[in-house]
């Protein structure tokens, strides 16, 4: 119940602009207290020139415990983070961060990008197993890349797709320990065809990649969440593929997000 | 429920430190809710020294529509405001803050004190009526200052009491045009006598007020929330008089401070 909340109730934020699309303030509230805490997740929009003043106000927030990082300001938010992970520092991006102590008690924030275990957790539930297996991304922008790498860590072979050759080039750069290789709009040979793209959110747009050609037995997942079966995925399950759609890849989020939030500080 | 936050989910924040105390979450979402609003209130802890921080960050937030403020802001506070109300600046303190904007589109902050009408509101809904009766209020602090003036403005005859005189003749002072008399520590001749000290919460205190000069059909009224029947109070109520506890003043302040933070804005 609302009214449940109180004074020591501990507040999470996701910060973002827009924010009125955010499942987060249901979904993290929820997950709080399934696991028993007195925590909620409320939406807060902030404009990008904003940020840093807000990042600076809500360091000094007492019971402000996490903040979950949403578009467009998952860049700009690393650089508030004392304790990235590696794969933060990696993708140059958070999505997660959560308050941690440093060696003379200041407040400082560790911070994450658990977007792309989110979706291979979608992916596993789906029936995709990623080890050995042959996976093309289309897309090397912030979603794309998370997924590039999850996918790679998770034991995939992964080629990755972008029609801006230098943006899929950039990523293979900051990923060379992880050797991603160049891909095309061509599935031909792949296991899983993942559309980290806008493209399906409109009416009228291209395919991401070239449908006739998609193996009838590979996985097709889509980030885009309207519509839920976008037109590539409809065009993959008319051939036979098993598709994960955006909501699919989504739905791990909250509980992902939580178990980094709640983590006990270093 | 919690999970019906949602990204469109207005927000509304208490500041304080420490906020653990405060009822304002619990209160004001049930207002909100009860008033068919998807709006909640969460407490924040700001320490002294970085309000002016929290509050220029919290003016940015896009959604957050209105920021009740506790112990030890309410005076920093004021400064924020850009439309005190006219009881705000007397007072020199303000306990809500509504966004607004200004001529040019940019948000500004309405401030109100809304402590001392949610007092006598209280005192009204005991069966005391104000209109030219004569009252004695102990205390000249923040609390007390806001009990004064809007006693005052509800038409008793007020005397305040403060061992710390300047401190009494400051508030006068400010209140000059509302005839604020000096008074004792002797509650005779008085119809009611408000206790807006701290005394009482700790076992041993002296009474505010010389009990046995209490006159039996005065009422007794007290700011005091932990024990819920004071010591002052229960002399009170065993010379006969009607008594005011502090629950009993605090309980109309969800309802009036909602009443300020969903005007229509100016």
């Amino acid at each position: 119940m609302l009214s449940g909340l109180s004074g020591e109730t501990r507040i999470h934020i996701i910060v973002g602009d827009p924010v009125a699309q955010t499942k987060s303030p249901a979904g993290l509230t929820r997950v709080f207290a399934e696991r028993g805490l007195d925590a909620v997740c409320v939406a807060m929009q902030v404009r990008p020139s904003d940020l840093d003043a807000f990042m600076a106000a809500a360091k000094r927030v007492r019971n402000i415990d996490g903040i979950v990082v949403t578009v467009p300001h998952k860049f700009a938010a690393l650089r508030h983070c004392e304790r990235p992970s590696e794969r933060a520092r990696a993708l140059g991006a958070v999505n997660a961060m959560r308050r941690e102590r440093d060696g003379t008690g200041d407040a400082i924030w560790a911070g994450d990008m658990t977007d792309g275990i989110a979706l291979v957790a979608a992916l596993r539930a789906g029936g995709f197993a990623p080890q050995g297996r042959r996976a093309l991304v289309v897309g090397a922008g912030g979603a794309g890349s998370a997924v590039v790498l999850a996918l790679a860590d998770a034991g995939a072979r992964v080629a990755v797709h972008d029609t801006d050759a230098a943006r899929r080039d950039d990523l293979r750069a900051r990923l060379t320990s992880r050797d991603i290789a160049a891909g095309s709009a061509d599935p031909a040979g792949f296991d899983l065809d993942v559309n980290a793209t806008p493209l399906g959110m409109t009416a009228g747009d291209p395919l991401p990649v070239a449908a006739e050609r998609l193996a009838p037995t590979a996985y097709a997942a889509d980030l885009v969440t309207r519509p839920v079966v976008t037109p590539f995925l409809d065009a993959a399950r008319r051939r036979g593929s098993p598709i994960v759609t955006g909501e699919d890849m989504f739905a791990p989020q909250a509980g992902i997000l939580a178990d980094f939030l709640l983590s006990a500080s270093g």
